[in-house]
């Protein structure tokens, strides 16, 4: 845990928000995996763990907007079961370190949410994403568990997005933690990229990495020498001579901040030469955003600058042609790079998607897109100093996509579909970096994962 | 998958217990780590893997067990989808893999089951554990996400599990795949049993070896030096001279069979005479339990006679006095072995203990036996030729417990407290191994886990 100043001030700027009634946090429980004490890694609720920082299972906390009061409401663990557990913290003392002193019995919170719904006041909670917290909500409000999530509190969401956007300088310094940790996965993998590796023996070794630094990755690791199929989760297959590996992958440091890096890496640990074009062109695109991301610009301005440099490359390359900022205009780089520059990072690898992207990426001064590629760009809106973004430009070659542009004739006036049907089995490169919106610009967070392909061919002959 | 004829005799098994009505069969959907979309390592729910083998989520299957028909219900990935998931195989041809013909759409299964409930039929399913599952089954079954649990039948309970309790020769050979898996596991731990070593990076480095395997852990690792904390999955000490690392762990094979071993490991790699003595009445504990184990004893029997080892042996220590018999009949050993010898192991770790304990180890003849220590023995029955059950003897000196005993004055007529207080600090020691019942006795699962203490010094020497 943080100081418990650090929770207590943050309730506080939580509590400045203008909201009236109690706000109810709840914590996760132990997730099952195939019956009810076999469970996963515990992972507790972002937005509690900022707000109540306590990191196990059983616990609600409540704000009250009107009195000022924290509430963490919870068990403690029986006398008999110290026998089996060994010495348990009360939870008295657990809620003093987040800076709360009124503690109760866990159904001791029914007590509280149905005084306050009797008296009227309004009741704010968060989307619930798991069945169980769906199932508490609906004993609490009396709901029912299949509409609950129609219920959450906008307002709640918003003033929550509003504090945890803005990165105090030990998340940062967490998000380091992360990020390192994330370096000797792709380091790790890297070494691994050898012609007739099983991917999952590579994606399974570097997820011990993440483990033996202290925490999960922080979502499911792809990793893939068919980085064309975006949604990929499948490693089945043994790495081929002249194929791309991509790998997109990060941990969370042991307080939960999550790292999230692409790297794509020559399997043998050579690019050919239409590889290292493409990948020259993705680097550049990745570095440009890097120089674009300061505060005062929009996202959505640096991910179509990165759109340009994508367009740019793959014009000089024969790819695409036309003028480049009508070709982006048109969408027509969407055809190789449909998805977006990248998103907020955090206590989330994306950052409070829970809360809705469209509320974390997105606000009244920018819209989404409604534009195919641009429309999956999940940050948008102006940047803000202590905002923590991925940047992760790609170019894909992905052939039912270009099946679909060619039959349709969609930017026909853009793509040189004959040049681009040389490159259907070519596969995907995407390059992504965590970086900090400074006072004045923009800096990688921590040590860069190696990114120059001189070095990545090396890491990869070394083994 | 196994072949499609091993899901076909499953369900013929099952449609000959004698069950009238409708069997329904939640799979498993993606479980959410900390937004919806971020999600845990799927695991498939163990009966529909059983009877239906398909390995992905969004599934419900139905066995209509008058007509004789079975039934999968799910969506096919829409054609937009392809563009980002890849060719996907249509649920017509995967249910054909586990010999279903009859398909449709998810929502269809509603229309069934409303069906079969109108026309007065028993609707049976299996008790639900993940809270998705509650409201799914609260949606189909208009009962409520709180009481569904206790709705299960009891009937289709017990069908599956006298089916699923036999193990064929090929589930044998999966789990024998996850014991190789686990025997790395277990060597790479002993490897790193060294002074100053973070537990956690040991237990994240061997969920990697798990991971690399191709499956998951069968279950969270416990790895500590506090072995004699039963309930214990802290990993935050570093290891320190003259203590025991207790290991307890296992991998899921790609069909997600289970193994399940644990080993104890002198850290630095050099028993004390104190921990070679201990460790020595464990493992003869362990070795007199498999010879034992054969068809038409009880587990329960097996159980006692293991206990009776580990009393007999610290009786010759000077810790337990008395006749030893008695002593076991007392209870008195439970102070150091106060958990039971073992479980079954097949498609969970605990196998089918989301079916209740007390129906998967218990029947008519042999009731579990309410005394500390035997009480928490999983399996007690009569063994049949197929059971895979876990061996699992420890040894423990639970201060808490120590403590309770001697205030009480429990089995104060088998205990010499003062000579037990000598060990408050030894720890814990257990030696687990898989074993199946063959017809006329029983045999170790593959290769066994390094267990003579003489290797285990040497593994942990060479490092």
């Amino acid at each position: 845990m943080f100081e418990k100043s650090t929770y207590i001030n943050r309730r506080k700027a939580l509590k400045s928000k203008g909201l009236k009634g109690i706000g109810i946090f709840l914590g996760n429980n132990e997730s099952p995996m195939n019956y009810r004490d076999n469970t996963y890694h515990y992972r507790q609720d972002s937005s509690f763990l900022y707000f109540f920082g306590l990191n196990f299972p059983g616990l609600v906390g409540i704000v009250d907007f009107d009195s000022g009061d924290d509430y963490i409401f919870g068990d403690d663990v029986d006398i008999e079961d110290i026998i089996w557990m060994g010495t348990q913290v009360p939870l008295t003392e657990n809620a003093a370190k987040a800076g709360v002193h009124n503690t109760a019995p866990f159904t001791k919170v029914f007590d509280i949410v149905t005084k306050a719904t009797a008296s009227g006041r309004k009741v704010h909670f968060l989307p619930p994403y798991r069945g169980e917290n769906k199932i508490l909500l609906e004993k609490l409000l009396g709901t029912s568990s299949l509409v609950v999530s129609s219920q959450a509190s906008l307002e709640l969401i918003k003033a929550v997005i509003s504090i945890r956007e803005i990165k105090e300088v030990q998340e940062v310094e967490e998000i380091k933690r992360a990020c390192k940790t994330g370096l000797q996965m792709h380091v790790t993998a890297m070494r691994m990229a050898q012609v007739g590796t099983w991917e999952q023996k590579i994606a399974g070794t570097i997820e011990g990495v993440a483990l033996a630094g202290g925490g999960m990755t922080s979502f499911p690791i792809i990793l893939s020498q068919n980085g064309e199929t975006l949604h990929n989760h499948d490693h089945s297959q043994t790495l081929k001579e002249g194929k791309l590996m991509l790998c997109d992958a990060g941990a969370e440091s042991l307080l939960h901040y999550a790292s999230d890096f692409t790297r794509t890496t020559p399997v043998g640990g050579e690019f050919t030469q239409k590889q290292r074009e493409i990948y020259e062109i993705v680097l550049a695109a990745n570095n440009k955003a890097t120089l674009l991301t300061k505060p005062g610009v929009t996202y959505l301005s640096v991910h179509l600058a990165a759109a340009e440099v994508i367009a740019a490359g793959l014009k000089e390359l024969g790819l695409m042609k036309g003028d480049v900022k009508e070709a982006v205009a048109a969408g027509a780089h969407a055809l190789f790079l449909p998805h977006g520059l990248g998103h907020m990072l955090g206590l989330d690898v994306h950052d409070m998607e829970d809360l809705g992207q469209i509320n974390v990426g997105y606000d009244n001064e920018v819209q989404p897109v409604d534009q195919f590629g641009t429309a999956y760009l999940r940050l948008g809106k102006r940047l803000k100093p202590g905002f923590v973004v991925t940047n992760e430009p790609g170019c894909y070659f992905i052939p039912a996509l270009i099946d679909k542009w060619y039959a349709e004739g969609i930017n026909k006036d853009f793509i040189n579909f004959d040049k681009v049907n040389e490159y259907r089995d070519f596969g995907g490169i995407r390059l992504e970096d965590d970086i900090l919106v400074t006072d004045t610009g923009s800096e990688i967070i921590g040590e860069r994962v190696p990114i120059d392909p001189d070095e990545v061919e090396e890491i990869v002959q070394k083994g």
